[in-house]
């Protein structure tokens, strides 16, 4: 077959492998997701069910791509943050982008359902759209995520008002626009605290700070019983090892805790202190659940749902003999992903929590 | 909030918008699709679900982005060729890439069920990578079509001698490569027709050629009785247009799995309607199930399945009052994409349905 | 010694290639010359020593690279046309706009004495700058060089403008500038005409229209007696060989042809009509000396010179033994490259003596 | 004029800008420069004439680049580093590459005569090529010039050893390489000790070293009679800084060939002032002309030249009143350019007199 023929055709691909030792940041954001979250009534302006379902399409993301330091999210966006030395697919840079991208738009379709659990799938397929960045230094990978906080912030603080405006206060959306048109954040808070009676430092952290993936060490299955999170400030809760209440809304929020399953929307039965953020062994391990309370829009059907170590079996029974093969869905589940919604705005976080992922790495990885 | 102070990492993102005026070629390609056929039972060597799907997911992305004029699939990969003065997101490469990626992924995802009807969804999310190359001339599109025909050529041709030799042949797969080793393709045509009765050139030309994606124009909503395809040749049963093959008509057309090669040029014998190519004013009108009979590897269930305009309606049905909402998947159906599975090698194609294609575009586009 | 510990830092370094099969436009630009052409009392508002030894420089270029089809200069700019096949450092950009501009550079100060002849070096190196652009078809080349020829219109126009104003007129220039504030073309010929009694259409070509450099065939050795200029069209005055009057002033300016040598400023003794403009065997050939007597800055000096097939004899004699060496400077001076000031916006130019630059070039180009 | 109707083919135009914040490195090399040195009788294995040239054309791209730190030339080849905060043109990568190589190029044609004294210009006009290439750390930075020097070390010794054998031992080219072949570094010391009675290590460290091109502080103009560097560490000579090396005072250090090897960090003997590497006042200030005697291919004629301060006045006394107007080649003659030939393998370099290279630039220039 005339192959060699038409094979010069490959010599007008060009390369674009990025260049090497600086951070390399992906971040994809949704396409029309202002009609996506119209077209299902997503609450506002925050709804929980999508938030997570964001969080998790994140997570399956970092299982895949070790390289992966660092994401955070907030809204219809997500930031990933790989490694100064990654060589994935030789740095290259479409293949980087588009990976990431078709991971999280795969995991976000594949897991709606566990999610949004009244619809088996969204009323038409939805899109994500990415780019890379290169950040050569510390400063500014920090600067990068302080960035996209202070961003959250603003927005959340901004929909939060409006919406209170609007839902609660009656207000067209127009005159909500123009009642909060040249306020700032002081004038905002307290708005909602003589308005709305809501005090807005006790809001979801979740939604106030978006989300915060991050990989913790775990111990080897043989040790799981003696979990000892690897962090480099204790945390408070940590004397018991499996619990590390992470927001700093936890403290007053005793409800969270022991709240409902932001996946079913059921209460939890789970004894206070359980919702553990270490992951462990199982493959899909979140925090994400202590947000729930604050949720206005978990459906209330009392069966509950898990996205958990249980994963596996339960579709075996829910789909029948086709399903006996279900494997876990990704296979570098060792390496914990934990979600948090904490200040990454300011040092602290680097030199706490964050400190493994500015940490200097190996000379070999420099001098390949 | 100091917002301003960090947004300075904005200036880190480059301009990645390609040059103008050539033709843009996105392809896509499935990672690691042995391990993700094998975990699905996909029949050898040609699932026809499998590539069904991949033919919608390719359709999907056609009807969301006007400016692809030609897409070619085969195997796990697929080609879209945007026109020479698309302008979408400002030709800015990642952001096209990423899209059509995220677009193919989450279309293959939501479809699934609809092609591997015994399972909900698959196993674990699947992945898919893309890339941009720029084609500056005709000579140059026209090869890299031929390049992946040929390519799909001498895949089928070396998968289906074969799994012949180890499913019918009952060979092991190392016996069977020995076996294969240093045959040509006369050689393998002939061994599959001595030893296995198969006379290749009569396998479904989806197999054999691969598949090809057009757009071909139709009337406004006013004049859809008098549908008049704007191609250069009159195809078989294009006289009355509005029939929407289904693997229900397929069966009533026993001549089509020997019938109307595109290739050949011959005339079919298909009854007028039956086999028609041209898209009508349905969201999804496709030839793709024609080839649903003549696998040897579709499910026997008797249960009549379509990817048609009734889909819409069929969801509601199935999926109660959350559904109503639902709304056709893409909004820019009006442009009819057909599906064929015809000769691309060769001039033939250029100069009859794929003339548009290459069709000198207005002066404005060129100064703009 | 430890070379290969070090020579991983090889590996930043990225891939530069462009586009294949497109055309590839190197523009140079003098970085800093409304100075340097101050500092040097370069004439205004043309100094035909300068254009001419950029139109010199140019030359060299091409001679040296012989995948340049066309150049165009104008001011202290000049446009390089390579094919579109060109694989000259496989494409690498960097290191063919470096070359371009170093080539030209180093030309302009090799040469610098022998247009400026009362200055043995300028008063300072000069510098230039340069840049690459893909252009990929027929439509967009012409359109560039008709760009750049439109601005040489524009602003000779104004500048010849200006500086009658201020020399001829005693205007101070903030005057001058007030004075043309607002006029049309129309208005500054007017102008022109009535008050400084200049037919600006009568100024030379090379003022007006810039400097085209144009590559056309000659005759072996062998054959030089009989020059047939290998024009698709025929020119006036080519009956005889040796003629071809090019510019549109040639026929309205007898004396041109006879003119001064622009080199030397002296009074050229060549009988009329032998100022051919057909490269022969001679290293460098030009036609710039038509445009001498246009000219308001030739010194008038007796001493003839020439830059051409004597010049490597010359400098023999000038610089004793150690130049007995001195080879020409260029080493592929069989094709003759020769310098006209011709429209090339609008059709005939393309069409006529430029109709080689656009012809299609063999197919094993395109299918390397 | 119908300028804007083709304005739009400077959308052609991309953006090179570079990524901010990582070291630019600019290598410029010569072309054909094995043909150059031929032609022009380079003396073998060095050239003292042509190594100051390259030097002083250096210079000059770092007396007119203020975003150059360092700078490394060895052969026909320069590297320059550019500050990671260089914001030179907008970081544009065509820009930056094209002017260091016309500036370099210029300086080499403008300043030849200067070094070789007896030949006017050149035979040809030599050409350089140059790329950029990235480096975001220190650790590259400092591995990039250890890999240029050790490449100067490895092929220093080993054309030494091979016009020794070819000049001084009579062997042909072929036989000298084959008496090479297989050779390591020890061997070829010991057979240039042994049988050419050279000690490698007494060669002038240029040789061997290369030459390194840094920039030392000097106080402003009305303090410049307390010169006072402000380097790490105190340099041999550099109490009174005001003089001026030239051939003359080179003949009066004795002691320089085998002397203050700036590598062994030995205490150099030689007499203060006399060869100190401290740029004073002057516009172009140099330590090369010290290694002119040293060399065994230096024009043996007695008249003294010195490129430096009076250069100017020198140049208006041969070349009559136009040259009156002759200003300083370049303008920020401020910041001292001075030559060394050092070792920059090893952290010595990089905690000593290189310590500014590398020091952390102002917060200001991250976060403009």
């Amino acid at each position: 077959m005339a192959k060699s023929k038409y094979e010069y055709v490959k010599e007008f691909e060009t390369d674009d492998r990025m260049l090497r030792n600086v951070y390399v940041l992906v971040r994809i954001d949704g396409k029309g997701f202002h009609k996506f979250s119209q077209t299902h009534d997503f609450a506002k302006p925050n709804d929980v069910r999508g938030i997570n379902l964001m969080n998790h399409a994140a997570r399956c993301v970092m299982h895949e791509l070790d390289d992966i330091l660092l994401a955070f999210g907030e809204s219809d966006e997500y930031s990933f943050l790989f490694r100064k030395s990654t060589d994935l697919y030789q740095r290259r840079e479409s293949k980087i982008v588009s990976t990431v991208v078709s991971l999280f738009t795969s995991a976000y379709v594949y897991y709606w359902n566990d999610y949004f659990t009244d619809l088996k799938r969204p009323l038409y397929p939805p899109v994500f759209d990415g780019r890379a960045v290169l950040y050569p230094s510390e400063v500014e990978v920090k600067d990068y995520f302080a960035w996209r906080q202070a961003d959250t912030h603003i927005n959340n603080l901004f929909n939060t008002s409006f919406w209170a405006l609007v839902e609660e206060g009656g207000l067209t959306p127009k005159a909500a626009e123009a009642r909060l048109c040249g306020t700032d954040s002081k004038d905002k808070n307290e708005m909602l605290f003589t308005e709305f009676n809501t005090n807005y430092s006790k809001l979801p952290a979740m939604y106030r700070k978006g989300s915060v993936l991050l990989r913790e060490q775990i111990l080897k299955d043989e040790d799981k019983d003696a979990i000892i999170p690897t962090l480099p400030e204790t945390l408070p809760g940590s004397k018991s090892a499996k619990v590390v209440p992470t927001s700093d809304t936890a403290t007053t929020v005793p409800g969270l805790q022991s709240g409902p399953d932001p996946i079913s929307g059921s209460v939890s039965e789970a004894p206070s202190g359980q919702s553990s953020p270490i992951s462990i062994d199982s493959p899909i391990v979140s925090q994400e659940t202590i947000m729930q309370e604050g949720s206005s829009t978990s459906s209330s059907e009392g069966k509950k749902r898990s996205i958990d170590a249980n994963e596996a079996e339960r579709h075996d029974a829910e789909e029948g003999p086709a399903a006996k093969k279900e494997a876990p869905a990704f296979k570098r589940m060792k390496k914990g992903v934990v979600i948090d919604h904490i200040d990454i705005i300011g040092e602290k976080f680097w030199t706490g929590r964050g400190a493994y992922i500015l940490a200097p790495e190996k000379k070999k990885k420099l001098r390949p």
